[in-house]
């Protein structure tokens, strides 16, 4: 709806502005991948009701991320409504405003040599964040699943999943993300309480793959019984 | 199967009637849209069996719906396969009736202001409508998803979603309906018990992420155990 | 695989049965219809390992069915997977033998007035039928979605759905199919044990709605905790 | 993303391979079929995250299989992803690297009379792997489904499912898993634990039925509480 109202406000500025950024391919493309994978998960369960968000490095001197516009419904999501953002949140290209979590993804590509930023709200790490708060973790260890997340050869690896009390003040979350990313090194990714899940790879589909893989142990989890025993 | 057939029998009068209205471009705009919306919840399992029903406000003077017309399968479901209806629910365009319940879908766009009203019966909402009955309701705290219900800030909002006795007197069951939108101000659905979701929207996108929301947080409450421990 | 072989082997005699018999054009419409059934329950799950058969009725006098024959991936089924069976199982049209259990779909077009009848297997129907075996059967009462099934005209409704004991007997599991239906009048549907359900309409689109009311019904046991407290 | 490059840089030198081999033909239906195969079972959440393999023997004499190569996304498997191989596990065509468990779809076509194998990493089988680990397997009896699996004619059948303890060296678990097949015949699949289910066939639909069947046994075991009981 708001899509094509929005696509055609901009086409002219925006279609000129791509033309001539030297970034302007490697946003195309970002933005269509990006928008595939929004897709597919919305068809899982696990972006429903505009929730998630979603980034791609395009340049790292100086930063610029492509990245989804905030309150978008990702059963329908499509490469114009992405928007490319600098260092400070501020958008470059593209109407709309950034998700408000945008400073958590700069926290993310700065905090680890991360390109791409996926952030998915299933039902399972809704329920595992809950249940295992007071523990401020998760532990995964003993799957072969492990195997697919990325410099992990074997499923005796731990892998550790930190839960980060969710807030409202970005600036403030955006400094604890950046801590525990700085104190778990090695970390694939990490849980906001009963908000979800954030996740990265060195190109897009590690990123993708990565999401698969730890949505996946959480639902193994859960089918368990780990969120009634925790 | 019957919407190829009625569909031809009305042909006629029906485009000729949607070219001299002027809520025509309206009504064919909202019927496209909610046909979508309801082939994409039959398709995640939410309108299993007929169930379900969907409306759109054409008109605030006089007061005109889209409405399904009863006992669809919605996963096949087509633009003409809605009526328009007045105030009195009688049908102003279309073949065929309108559901049961669109004395419900009256008095919740009288009681709010709302402009699109969709009802969901899903397998979430049918055991925890049953296994909570004897509260009165559900209350839905500290989840990020609760942000994405028009007008929420944070995830520290407690959603009351109320759980109405469920009837076969449409009158009475509507009488309910609108006492309890009066009594719950500020509310975004209610269930009707063992039966299924009420939720609306000021559009339809809103009133489509309100379901998402709603049953993505009905099926976190099952799968947290809360039906057993009711 | 074998669709294609099979379907190039028999097309010309096939093709020229159907031209001929007066029930050809129904015939048709009935598998087409059938196979489309059939995809979308494989695709839900209901109908894997080649689980399932579906039948519609072509004739009364004198009794033909249209019915899948044996052995089919229900995901790539197809109108030419359909044969032709009189009163007494033979094929009158098609290659290939028909499900072994053609004989419980003729006791139960026999025994109650139906057009249809659709045989699924899910998850849900195996996990209860075998919970629920030693009470005979599971009673359904207060839901809602009770009135899809045909004749129902409120969620007060009790519906049984027996369960009888399984075999690989047909002509004796086919005498206790009959004598069920005769001691049990009104009911919409059975199951076999750790089998599946069987249920029917007095049309195709009836008896696909009975299975997803009927296997809805049985996920909402399922989820509220009715398997393990049997 | 790796798809289309890799398939640009052999077309060349791959398609003229493909023509002048006597096994092309075979090998080019095997690859087709079995990325079908692959994608229906990513969408259903069997093999996430680049998990599972699959082949096909395109000759026994000299053994020649057609396999997946390693650390593919499933949901967008092509035929040109795959690799032919010989009985040491050499590629004799196509580029990449076969998957690591190469050995055991060797072990299993030279153990079993296997015309194709294929090994899914469900969440149900993660589940009851990990639960009945000390119980050495998990039986299967009384289940119609059973009746599925290539030369069971009754679900008073018991399928014995050995669970394997999971291991990084594929030399060694090749042969416990010859060991397991000699010692256990008739066995239709086996699981690793915590890794997921390897079953086979004497051609892909039988293969594929046969996972259809064992992960819907596995998932009504999971959810008739055997993984908390066990």
């Amino acid at each position: 709806m708001n899509k094509s109202k929005s696509g055609a406000r901009r086409t002219n500025s925006a279609k000129a502005t791509l033309r001539k950024s030297p970034n302007g391919t490697r946003y195309s493309e970002a933005a269509a991948c990006l928008a595939e994978i929004g897709k597919g998960f919305h068809a899982r369960g696990w972006v429903l009701g505009t929730s998630g968000n979603f980034s791609a490095v395009i340049s790292r001197e100086p930063l610029r991320l492509a990245i989804t516009s905030t309150g978008l419904d990702k059963g329908s999501l499509a490469p114009d409504q992405f928007l490319e953002m600098d260092e400070a949140a501020n958008v470059v290209r593209g109407d709309g405003r950034p998700s408000a979590e945008a400073l958590l993804h700069l926290a993310i590509v700065r905090g680890v040599d991360a390109r791409a930023v996926l952030h998915t709200h299933s039902v399972w790490s809704t329920v595992l964040s809950g249940s295992h708060a007071s523990q401020g973790g998760i532990a995964l260890e003993g799957y072969e699943m492990l195997k697919g997340l990325e410099g992990v050869r074997t499923h005796k690896h731990r892998e550790w999943l930190p839960i980060l009390e969710n807030s409202q003040d970005m600036l403030e979350l955006g400094e604890r993300v950046s801590k525990t990313l700085r104190e778990s090194p090695g970390i694939h990714g990490f849980l906001l309480q009963e908000h979800g899940l954030y996740t990265w790879g060195g190109n897009l589909p590690e990123a993708k793959r990565h999401v698969e893989i730890l949505e996946f142990l959480m639902e193994v989890l859960v089918r368990s019984g780990a969120a009634q025993s925790a």
